[in-house]
């Protein structure tokens, strides 16, 4: 090599960590911040959310985009297809666009990749838009030349609308860190069938789209819930952190709240890595109100993708921009990731 | 291999022709058409069309997704950034939605690819996006493995608003075809850097946002304009061949009204290949009423991307569906092609 590593693309600047929002702010921002960085009625990529806005008469029309590269393409629980639907509904859904125009499906396949494969994807694409009361409604197929890319592509980018713009930055002291079920699954499933990981116990990925859980808590109370995000690459260690920096505050976790099913903490243990900092696809974070929390998880535990919804945390005036977790012995700081421990997650 | 051909995805697949729209048909129609195919107020994949669009008050939303390719992504004339504003734009543009509302863009991108080419064409598409007046405001990046992707691909989805939707199915007997400007620069530049050709004439890409040059045509005469399609994968044949087919006519084009620049016919006869199916990434074809061609020529005519403007051909009521070119000593069926002759050129 003949430049410095600095000078070249590495793939934690994919991983949804800090290495990726540097690359993002020094190169991304410049091309394509607004001047000024917020136009009113434009949410640009200056915020860094899950998706863009504009407004549009009385509503948000809100844009999210995602390519998907997720290896293996199959795996229990779900399948690319599922993924860059659910995906995209998601980060729609958490910026509280639960009502869905149009999604769009851009395929690019490599040459010889079997036609029963793609075709169980696009299936599994239908099953999710139809749970989601989504459409795919413009689609792209560019085909690559073997070795040209790794057997298929996806990206799905969706169009909601929301009278009510929820961001990842409204989270303020007092605040509840609510998740709407258990963590980890998804990145768990993924490393234990790369490691090819022989378990008794079923370990599926958690893929579903959100819009109708969402669309709950939001109808239960519109204005108490203060942010939201989904905590995807990089975990929920990784979402709180961009959370609380962004809020300006800090929040506590509380170690022994944090819903783990038994068979990824097992796999957690054996590979070592902790549920807190694995990527989750069926999963939100919603900042509540301290008054709304009560009705804000009966909303949630009353649909079948939130029954084990809890608060897990708390946002506090110090440590700002920091997570810190209560282990029930102390405390201690929680690193932010610098990428995922999982490239191509989803 | 143990499947038989038709089993496997084929670079023709990918390849704008006939290969891709049956493609589309079997599989990716099943998946996402509508049922029933056309619900009202919605515009989805079953039309085929350059993008789908969704009724919202007195407005259409329009929508429409291309992943990028091409390979290389630097080319005399653009790059793989200015490729994938213009794309987009032009789609939209197409379809009548000169108005851009946002764009979103969606890097996947090589380990190892230099950041110096990431910022080059980053800078393109802030360029090309304040060309057409449109930004983008959402993205996202991917980091795939060395040699999982050759190099970067470049997801751009865009959303505008139109009043007046324009399809590509709309030609009418006695519709002259109107194209933008010469035909095959695109393509032919591609194909020269390619096969390393050395030319002494200055062979560059087209490719350029249209939404300007379109909005000026669709001022001049907002009724006159009864199709349009943006010539890209497959060429002028392919794109007139969709338009005629969709539209239940013949079209006649005259072979000496084509417009091609002298160093795209001397490049065209060295490899043997007619301009006429060469991918084109600024120019439009226009099905133009009669009485508003005048209107509609000076309109193009009077904007810098449309200064060669021309009628170039005549919709029949005879040959339904099929392109026919009257070369001056008499006439013959224009192929539809099944793939592009260039993979990767968009």
């Amino acid at each position: 090599m003949t430049t410095a590593d600095g000078d070249r693309i590495l793939l934690k600047h994919g991983a949804g960590g800090r290495a990726m929002r540097r690359l993002i702010a020094e190169s991304v921002l410049t091309a394509f911040a607004s001047d000024p960085p917020e136009r009113a009625g434009v949410l640009g990529v200056s915020a860094m959310d899950d998706g863009g806005a504009v407004r549009l008469g009385d509503q948000w029309l809100v844009v999210t985009t995602d390519s998907h590269v997720i290896q293996p393409i199959f795996f229990p629980g779900g399948d690319i297809g599922r993924l860059a639907i659910a995906g995209t509904v998601n980060d729609l859904a958490m910026m509280g666009a639960t009502e869905i125009l149009g999604l769009t499906c851009s395929l690019v396949i490599e040459e010889g990749f079997p036609r029963r494969d793609l075709e169980r994807i696009l299936g599994s694409m239908r099953v999710a838009s139809a749970e989601a009361s989504a459409t795919v409604i413009a689609g792209d197929t560019k085909v690559m030349g073997a070795r040209e890319i790794d057997g298929i592509v996806i990206n799905t980018t969706g169009i909601g609308q929301t009278r009510h713009l929820v961001r990842d930055a409204g989270l303020q002291i007092g605040d509840r860190i609510v998740v709407t079920g258990t963590i980890g699954d998804h990145g768990m499933a993924v490393m234990a069938l790369r490691h090819g990981l022989q378990l008794d116990a079923d370990l599926r990925s958690d893929v579903a789209p959100l819009a109708g859980l969402i669309r709950a808590a939001l109808d239960a109370s519109i204005d108490g819930v203060s942010a939201m995000k989904d905590p995807t690459r990089g975990g929920v260690a990784g979402a709180v952190h961009e959370m609380a920096a962004k809020s300006g505050v800090g929040v506590v976790l509380v170690a022994g709240e944090l819903p783990v099913r038994p068979q990824v903490r097992g796999v957690s243990e054996l590979v070592g890595i902790d549920p807190l900092f694995v990527a989750n696809e069926g999963k939100a974070l919603l900042g509540v109100r301290p008054d709304a929390v009560a009705a804000v998880l009966a909303a949630l535990r009353g649909h079948p993708l939130g029954r084990d919804a809890r608060v897990i945390g708390v946002c506090v005036p110090d440590h700002v921009g920091n997570v810190i977790l209560d282990t029930g012995f102390g405390r201690r700081l929680v690193a932010e990731p610098d990428g995922d421990l999982l490239p191509r997650i989803c």
